[in-house]
């Protein structure tokens, strides 16, 4: 593939920044966006910095009716000495590319990509907020362009890339959040599209969001869709669980998202000598082991919270009240350690830093 | 709700029509559409007709990430004195409200919905296709479109109906297809979105579509998510077997959708007393059957085929030719009653066709 050059055109009006107080997720947007387009010929071209601007699209495009789409989600962050990180960015690449595959959609140049990152990066560098725990959360998503309503793959594609200042996750610090087993909706199946990050597991998981947080919890543990025996994954999150000193997360099964957090975990657990398997892990095991007394740690692993201490686990008519609701060793080391990786604060054994110039 | 008086306003530039010998599905699209807004104060409002144009959306709106979106599929036909009908499109908005109760979309007043699309259609009168077997498809949608990167249900959206001149299905009369059983893939699964009409299921079905349209085949029929035995519907049909006088569909268990044509089917039957009987059928029964030679008929029932026979089915190493690979007596009968019901060459004995004034 020839080189391909990204061509800027400066926005003329800024927009005026959140104060860090006033920082949420995801509802504010800087002031450029990066877009490439895909046509059957000519392949993905035209890759382009522009002011942020609404999207024009034909109502019958396919994005809209059929949902082939895909996205991904990482964070800047800017250390004391402000110098702007990104985390292991490569591995969003490559988890693009692989929901891609699963999704039709012709895959990107991982190395463009990257690129248009850091230049989009680089050109809103002002919009990253400096507060203890903010950062710059990266929006990649392609969306399937062409007007046609055959339900059939595009054959044109928008590659867009979108930054948002967001606060911190935690406001005093990381803290433990309820989570609800759920047991009668199902995010994903085995030869469904739970490993690609697309946007029909995540509309096919509003409803039981919605149910449980009527009833106070954060979010919703999910279990397997044949036996709804097994765990899978938290809303946004990939799950730990520390029972008698070993920590266990469910494998890679083609309905679980493979978290860059949650390789991160496995690799620092690893390198610390604390013994980590991914297997099966079935709800009756993790509450079986909480009846003995050896269920020691529950955690989620993600991007937005980095590292999120399971306090409370409501499953069925029980409620597994999980190291007496506090942050466990193991979650506040792990968030320490990445956090600090991330934020420059700690040293980085992997390398997984990547400096934006 | 306050009845709201849909304002019209119309295009300056009339687009040309499409020969009939050129239509295809789903390509071109009339000089008119339908919008209706949602915003959380202020409910639904707005109902407009409007010239066919682009739709222009921020994006971070929620529909581009996470696909929280419905949509509905019926057509309007006309009849040799020129009279524009509609059949049962009130099933079609029932259905649009249970798969927005799914999708947590807030529902549409349905009688509003049914007034926009005759009126919609209408004004585009002079595109309704004349030549035998040819309609005009009505695409009724709603998508979300909040700013908003939080994995939520959006606080605003749109309804939107766009309307297509489409061919005849079958380029001569009704005609056998070749539908390959897939085993690998899953469209859906109980407690997941199958049973509504929502992005993400078209979207996961994109890949499995793929790889056995590479091998000749039409569609895809599925099997159950769970235990991978049971038949659920083929691509965008329900599905129904006559083993040995009797005419067997698949049960509605949540993961299939509930079409439209299928009620029909059903319903005819049922009045020319044949059997007919809604349960679980897997394919071990199809097979065994086929292999008594008591397999009859199999044929897919859908808004855009209508009735479409299955003249082969591939399942593992097997290829079962139904029939000699002939349309059947059953799949005649109901194409040639049911498209006679909708251009009113036939008796309406249930009252189905709604006509347009
Ligand atoms: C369904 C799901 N699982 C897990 C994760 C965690 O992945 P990552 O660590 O790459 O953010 C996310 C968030 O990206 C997700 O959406
Ligand atoms: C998945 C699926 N099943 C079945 C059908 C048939 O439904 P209907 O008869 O209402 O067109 C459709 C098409 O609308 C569909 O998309």
């Amino acid at each position: 593939m020839e080189e391909q050059e990204i061509t800027v055109s400066l926005s003329t009006q800024k927009k005026e920044k959140p104060k860090s107080d006033e920082l949420q997720f995801g509802r504010i947007f800087t002031d450029h966006m990066f877009i490439l387009d895909y046509e059957e010929e000519a392949g993905w071209h035209s890759p382009r910095i522009i002011p942020y601007q609404p999207l024009t699209l034909d109502p019958a495009s396919i994005v809209f009716h059929y949902g082939q789409t895909v996205f991904e989600g990482l964070k800047a962050y800017v250390t004391k000495s402000d110098e702007v990180r990104l985390f292991r960015p490569e591995k969003n690449m490559e988890r693009l590319n692989r929901s891609n595959d699963r999704m039709c959609i012709p895959r990107v140049d991982e190395n463009l990509a990257l690129e248009a990152i850091k230049k989009l990066v680089s050109i809103d560098k002002e919009w990253i907020p400096t507060a203890p725990g903010t950062s710059l959360y990266i929006r990649p998503f392609i969306i399937s362009t062409e007007p046609y309503l055959g339900v059939a793959p595009s054959r044109s594609y928008q590659f867009i890339i979108i930054l948002s200042p967001v606060g911190a996750y935690y406001e005093e610090g990381i803290n433990p959040v309820r989570i609800a087993v759920e047991d009668e909706f199902v995010r994903a199946v085995k030869g469904g599209t739970g490993e690609a990050k697309t946007a029909g597991n995540y509309a096919s998981s509003l409803k039981a969001q919605e149910l449980v947080s009527d009833k106070g919890y954060a979010q919703v543990l999910w279990l397997d869709g044949v036996e709804k025996k097994y765990v899978e994954e938290v809303g946004s999150m990939n799950v730990f669980f520390k029972i008698n000193g070993e920590v266990i997360t469910p494998e890679l099964n083609g309905s679980i998202l493979e978290g860059v957090t949650r390789s991160s975990v496995i690799q620092l657990l690893r390198h610390w000598d604390v013994p980590v398997t991914e297997r099966k892990i079935s709800m009756e095991e993790v509450y079986e082991a909480y009846q003995r007394g050896e269920l020691e740690e529950a955690f989620g692993a993600g991007t937005a919270a980095v590292i999120s201490p399971i306090g409370e686990l409501a499953w069925k008519e029980e409620k597994l009240v999980i190291n007496d609701g506090i942050t466990g060793e193991i979650a506040k080391k792990l968030y320490d350690k990445l956090t600090g990786i991330q934020y420059g604060t700690e040293s980085d054994p992997f390398e997984w830093v990547e400096v934006v110039k």
